[in-house]
């Protein structure tokens, strides 16, 4: 490609409302074009990258054996309907009516769609088990999209969908598609982990999200350096604490704590460690009758201990928990005859059910609040001051230092950005829409599902996240717009220059590389901005005064500066580096 | 690829509401699914088609140096509106609201879109010409979708965008698409005609249909055997008669024609040919105030001889009739005293304009209407009986046999499928959005634009209709969805059979071919059938017998025997037939 027949584009500074970097560089280098809230033009140079992590994607699915085809962008209202997603889900699912006013949606997933081809086209287990994918648009109404490409509105997903004959071979068909993803992000060149994933109410370990590694991330990601254990925060068991219960050595007394309501603050005040005081959160559930009609409302007081954080997807997986609200104030006061910000569990003025959190059973001469405003109460002792707990559970997020769940180390902490996930489903949607196949015994099964899910335009933002410097964008080769550029001084004023670099540029196309020759006519210093911003990894500055000594200048991008290289010996050092 | 990890499913017979051939072979092959009203999956077989199809696009398109980006499918309504689009348009342009309630519009076309991009990016006359297009997803709401991929409501389309400085350069921009398109349609290996399309109220030559020649075809094209011409029935003219008006030999005279209300049934009865009688086509024309408010209306009598029809195209290019509607019966007889089925424009009641078409002014003796129920005139002549009319002009269709208007022979008439289309918009869209560039005098200019649609799904549709037979789809090379299929006879019978094909499809994969091993163990003659159907047009079979005597048989689609061809020659004699 030719920089003059191409659409370049960068900007000096990029729009206020890109908060991210990895928005702000896409936008400055031109990648991408803002149309509405969410919704982007990809522009020729960012849609580059993205037909390369489509092609790289394609190429891996067809290899583990799935099947591309494609479902469509609007999709009748009925089969949405069928699993009730088209009632239960929000308002991120665009509904839409079309000119007879009959309901439609715009694609988000397609499992309903998958599921009904695999329920007309499959009949016997001699077809399974069968991976069906597309590469296609979706839309997700986002209440408020931002970041560019990283939470949009409109963006490209690889949606793959699993069907097989039992548990043991849906299994194997998720495992397949684990070992491709780890191909597919291998292959990015990218640095990444695949972490272990809440799977929700199907239980089961087989839920995977694919995270690179970015400081920016939205995710924590728990991994132990010294084995391969890796889950997201939800997902990461805090095991219980080896050491047993301290012996209580002080005695209980009520002590003011006058406007200090958190646990930092009464430590800092008594001058102890965070880590002896214990906070109270109040959960309750309601019991409802076949109308929706509340009958009965249990309270619950979960103690954790003060430095550590709840986790709402453990809590939320206790037994009768699932459906768990924080407590109103009124129902506080009812059970604690105190505000929040002073509770604990002693003295309390109603029954309700305790959950200590693992590392809480643990502690001896404990603080918490004395139910009672401006007070607190320490040397709080297990079984002395107060009966042990109606369930002992892990009800927090790990943190760093924490024992790994594999037993093999202790647990450090980074941020990542999901591009990946694969997941189980069981029989979830095939139960909802009846999708069934003759067993070898000639008997209908219902079909087990996976799906497996990978964000096309999320990846370029990840990638940027991770791979960039003030400079601009750093591209790893597999995902680079062009993988060589090649930059003539002064092309107009010797003729030398634009031979040479023309000469290179036939040389490297038929050769199959990526090149880009940038025969715009820029100064120098503007053009090598340009290159370093949009993020090409090779650059080669073809200058008159080296081409009289016979060499032109290589640089890599993560270099700080060129190296000379004998005009004759460049291509090939190209080809090696482009090999590696 | 081997058939059992691929998704194969054919149909006996096609759906009811499938009423042309494609769209029945491509249910019956497996290649599409119907998810609702004009919207299908592109089920695996079909998507391979589609994607040979886009594949060729895009590398002509880049060849031709044109840029590709992806517009958005889900547009923000604001662009639509600065074009008035938004409103003028109909049901078929999809509007939709968000969870706002902010407009936006499911993507017909993108001129809004892409025009808005270029008054953001071209700032200068030295960025162009620029051409950017789109392989993308569109939603056009058709009242009636019909004829599956042929004119379906969601299809994809290839779309391009043309931005020039000048008229000059605009439509040399126009002959690089149109000569691309040229080398787009040969590649396909399809039998197509491009042919002058009316260009609307721009004017000028540059408008070109693609038309895929297919008897089942839904326009009509005119073309010359004996020359370059061709055009579709709204551009091709009809030449005036070379042959003088003949002089009048007959006298007027009123006949009794009861209940013969049609030219037809009145050259019928009276015995004489059809082309001597004038039909009356009744016009009017409405004046309106600022406010809409009709203020005087025009009626217009059409002549036209009684074998022509009339071309409303043409019509409507009349100075006075750029907005003609038929008039109403009320109006009619105002102006004739008379019903419609008897009118002519002798004792009228009311003055109207007279336009005649070209042919009628060279007639003599002829029959029209006598503006009574129940009666026509014979022998009227011009001038005589009625003053000259106050125009003349093409009002007609051609018909075969007419005079070629490049004057190289007479017209013939077949059957086409629209496919593509090539257009010079001029500054309709850069000046209702005021896309301007800096000229080299530093002015400000409206870009000249052109437009460029290939219809990517339509077009295997189109490929079927002109490439079957009662077996099924015969796909050229080009677009099969694959372009071998191996037949092993009884494999799992026969070890060297299985051994043979394996051994085979292995050779051929890594030669590069497209090819398909049948591994289903399906009896040979359902094998048969589904690849017939299917349409892969080379086909190997290879059964115990054959390999016995050292031969395989080979059999193209559209020959109706197989030939026996040793084993050690069918790859090379299949790669030959590849290449050609």
């Amino acid at each position: 490609m030719k920089a003059s027949q191409f659409l370049i584009s960068t900007l000096k500074e990029a729009p206020t409302d890109a908060e991210v970097v990895s928005h702000k560089l896409m936008m400055r280098a031109g990648m991408i074009k803002k149309l509405g809230a969410g919704i982007y033009n990809y522009m020729p140079m960012g849609l580059r990258v993205i037909r390369k992590v489509e092609a790289i994607v394609r190429e891996e699915m067809n290899r583990a054996g799935a099947v591309e085809l494609t479902m469509p962008l609007i999709q009748p209202a009925e089969l949405w309907q069928e699993t009730g997603r088209f009632d239960k889900m929000g308002p991120e699912l665009l509904r839409i009516k079309d000119r007879h006013e009959r309901d439609y949606v715009v694609q988000p997933t397609s499992e309903e769609v998958v599921t009904d081809i695999a329920r007309q086209e499959i009949k016997s287990y001699k077809q399974l088990p069968k991976n069906l994918y597309q590469i296609q648009t979706k839309f997700r109404d986002e209440r408020r999209p931002r970041f560019g490409l990283m939470r949009g509105r409109e963006f490209i997903m690889k949606d793959a969908y699993s069907f097989d004959r039992d548990q043991v071979s849906a299994k194997a068909s998720y495992q397949v598609m684990a070992k491709a993803y780890r191909r597919i992000f291998d292959r990015f060149g990218l640095t990444y982990r695949a972490v272990a994933a809440d799977s929700g109410a199907i239980g089961g370990d087989l839920s995977e999200e694919f995270q690179v590694i970015a400081a920016t991330g939205e995710d924590a990601i728990v991994y132990c350096p010294t084995s391969d254990y890796a889950a997201n925060m939800e997902k990461a068991e805090a095991l219980a604490p080896v050491a047993p219960r301290a012996s209580a050595q002080a005695a209980m007394e009520k002590v003011a704590t006058p406007g200090k309501s958190t646990c930092e603050d009464v430590a800092a005040l008594l001058g102890v460690a965070l880590n002896t005081t214990v906070k109270s959160l109040v959960l309750a559930t309601d019991e409802k009758d076949e109308h929706g009609v509340v009958k009965k409302t249990q309270v619950w007081l979960l103690l954790l201990r003060g430095d550590h954080d709840m986790n709402e997807v453990k809590v939320g997986k206790l037994p009768g928990l699932a459906e768990f609200r924080f407590a109103t104030v009124g129902e506080i006061e009812e059970h604690f005859g105190c505000k929040p910000g002073y509770l604990g569990p002693i003295g309390l003025k109603q029954p309700l059910k305790i959950v200590a959190d693992r590392d809480v059973t643990v502690m001896a001469d404990w603080i918490c609040g004395a139910n009672e405003e401006g007070f607190h109460i320490r040397g709080v002792n297990w079984g002395r001051d107060l009966p042990e707990p109606d369930m002992v559970a892990d009800l927090r997020n790990v943190v760093e230092g924490d024992a790994s769940p594999d037993g093999k180390g202790v647990l450090a902490i980074e941020r990542g950005i999901e591009v990946g996930h694969v997941f189980y489903l069981g029989t979830k949607y095939s139960k909802a829409m009846n999708a069934t196949f003759l067993d070898v015994n000639g008997k209908p099964q219902f079909m087990e599902m996976g799906c497996y899910g990978i964000g096309i335009t999320r990846l370029p933002a990840a990638a940027i996240e991770q791979n960039h410097d003030d400079k601009g964008i750093i591209w790893p080769d597999a995902l680079a717009p062009f993988t060589v550029v090649l930059c003539p001084i002064n092309p107009d004023r010797f003729p030398d220059v634009k031979a040479a670099a023309d000469k290179l540029y036939e040389e490297l196309l038929s050769a199959g590389v990526d090149v880009i020759l940038d025969d715009r006519n820029e100064r120098p210093g503007a053009m090598f901005a340009d290159w370093e911003l949009i993020g090409v990894p090779h650059r080669v500055n073809i200058g008159d005064r080296g081409l009289k000594e016979g060499v032109v200048e290589y640089q890599h991008r993560r270099e700080s500066a060129a190296t000379s290289v004998p005009v004759a010996e460049i291509a090939s050092l190209l080809l090696g580096r482009l090999k590696a």
